[in-house]
């Protein structure tokens, strides 16, 4: 299954892994594919520190780092005078203790004020391009940008370390923007996909962004976890795939108990578009901190990004803590970013074996194709 | 491209065309796929007209019927005893009224309630089994159920007359239970298809429902509009797909200017699902008609099966008529069934045109993965 994007990475596989583990980065890469890491809200002295870990493990292979590029953001994140849980509204605070209050989740231990202003300002263009001064010291061979279009110092930075810049999309529009910005490979992800996502379903939206940006490479995203989805994907059009929920439930990844428990047991049906984590849409599991923020009576609707991050991260850290306890207030509301194919995973396996079982099911869902056509 | 189903039911090639046009039936049955017949709310003898004309024109070949059974209707749809139009709450009327006048359609014409009887009765399982008996007095080789799981009484006569039946659903768990309740043939629809759907998607879906109901078949319905959607659903596991919104845009559809218009110009963010024209979630047009019932301050909220579909039909024809006269309110109201594929619509061909480019495009597909897999 190599496709011309192997050959300009100097991968075996067009398989993408998008983790925030190392551990499942440096298995993927080491298995053929390429792993990329998901950087969001590092500071630069971590992520330093992580791509030094991986530089060590897997032996020259090329990886990337994918940081988030929101193309708006709040105008309090922009303005060093305030400080940003200052832009919080009173009303969504108290919600927060509220919440945890009708949950039994204790409401005890550091405030995130004192980080606050530190994380939010990294989801920012500025924040960003720090991340990518790190990363470009290492041996990376992709720079992924979600969200918005890169930034063109981003782009130009890049371009001079010879670092292809990739970006991810939800619309045929956001594509055609992408591109003109500089991105080099384009990852179409459809709505099914965890996290950040837009409405067009992988099936739609993937052969309308390669016949919009021909000859730019593409990538799907969204709905791929096993090798008859990687197929499909390629049939669309796709140059490979870029897969995110899959690499949650092996045993690298550093997904708590609790949260692994959840997803394993999840059903298809069990996630939400919702903007309760981050301010903007992100699939993820849907739990009571969804479904309270989403359809609560008392619900004063989330903020806009980075002010809902900072106000979910801090009561989540918290609800995750409680979670891993076994509280049972705090199981119900704790949930994770992931894709509908969350249905589809039952058992926690090696991210190795996950990949050599993609591998496998490709050939056969291509032989079988082949065998129909003939 | 044949598959096992293409064996079972005489066919050619395993591309099944969902149409409420009689000609696009015909022309796709012609062209060696298989025409399903959309027969929703007919009365039974408007069905044997319209089966008696196809019989004249496909040459023996077989064609399907598929009738409506909603799981669920308003209680008030089986109670012969009331005027289903007097369970309508004075508040839903009062906003069609108030709709009709904001957008200047005029609502002069026949009242509805004389028909809403009939028309509403037709949506229940003793209604379609109506439809069953007209159905199996012509040759036909399917017989699909939407939404519900086929009644006992049309499964046995289905049976007794050796037609398949095929059932689609939206999630697993339907799927089992569709099996259990007798269907042969399950049609596994992604939350991107139009008309009554889940969220689930294609991608995600029809691998799941393989798996969950195999050696049952299984075709794919949902984003499929091209011969790489087509490749890429029989890559998931499907025998064949089953697709509706690709044939709005043929030359023998019967879609009005007005309408047709919207299919061409809109993108593939230009759809909701929405439960604002038959009471049950349905992907459609996004149009005024949408945007008012289900965001409108003043919006009473839509009600059940089939009470809604009284209100939205009947308002829905005096739009619909007002927008071919080109009145510009009307033509902000009026919209359509269709599923996100309706980006990929932008010029009306013949239906058979679209049969032999989907099989043509199909083949290039599959090549193109048989060369990646070498």
């Amino acid at each position: 299954m190599r496709t011309p994007i192997c050959e300009r990475l100097g991968i075996e596989l067009p398989l993408f892994a998008f983790s925030h583990c190392r551990d499942v980065v440096a298995a993927v890469t080491n298995a053929g594919g390429f792993g990329v890491l998901g950087a969001v809200a590092y500071s630069p002295e971590r992520l330093d520190t992580e791509l030094s870990w991986l530089d060590e493990r897997v032996g020259g292979r090329p990886y990337g780092v994918d940081v988030l590029v929101p193309g708006k953001v709040d105008p309090s994140a922009h303005d060093r005078g305030v400080h940003l849980m200052d832009a919080v509204p009173d009303r969504h605070r108290d919600f927060v203790t509220h919440l945890l209050a009708k949950y039994g989740v204790s409401a005890t231990g550091r405030p995130l004020t004192a980080v606050a202003d530190e994380f939010g300002r990294r989801v920012t263009a500025a924040g960003a391009t720090s991340l990518i001064d790190v990363a470009l010291r290492h041996r990376i061979g992709l720079i992924a940008s979600a969200l918005g279009p890169p930034p063109p110092e981003m782009v130009a930075k890049a371009r001079e370390a010879g670092v292809p810049v990739a970006a991810l999309v939800g619309t045929v529009e956001h594509a055609r923007r992408q591109v003109a910005a500089g991105a080099d490979i384009v990852v179409a992800q459809g709505g099914e996909a965890g996290g950040h996502t837009g409405e067009v379903s992988t099936m739609v939206l993937v052969p309308q962004v390669v016949d919009a940006i021909a000859p730019v490479p593409v990538l799907a995203a969204g709905g791929i976890a096993s090798g008859r989805q990687m197929a499909a994907a390629m049939a669309l059009g796709a140059e490979g795939v870029w897969c995110g929920s899959v690499w949650l439930t092996t045993e690298e990844a550093e997904t708590p108990p609790a949260v692994m428990r959840k997803l394993l047991a999840a059903s298809s049906l069990d996630t939400v578009r919702s903007r309760s984590r981050t301010g903007k849409p992100a699939r993820q599991l849907r739990s009571a901190w969804t479904e309270e923020w989403d359809y609560g009576q008392e619900s004063p609707g989330p903020l806009g990004m980075p002010l809902q991050m900072l106000v979910a991260e801090g009561a989540m850290a918290r609800i995750a803590a409680a979670a891993e306890k076994g509280d049972a207030g705090a199981v119900e509301l704790v949930n994770y970013f992931v894709g509908q194919v969350v249905g589809q995973l039952d058992r926690v396996r090696p991210a190795r074996e996950v990949v050599y079982d993609m591998v496998s099911e490709f050939g056969d869902a291509v032989e079988r194709l082949r065998r129909l056509s003939e």
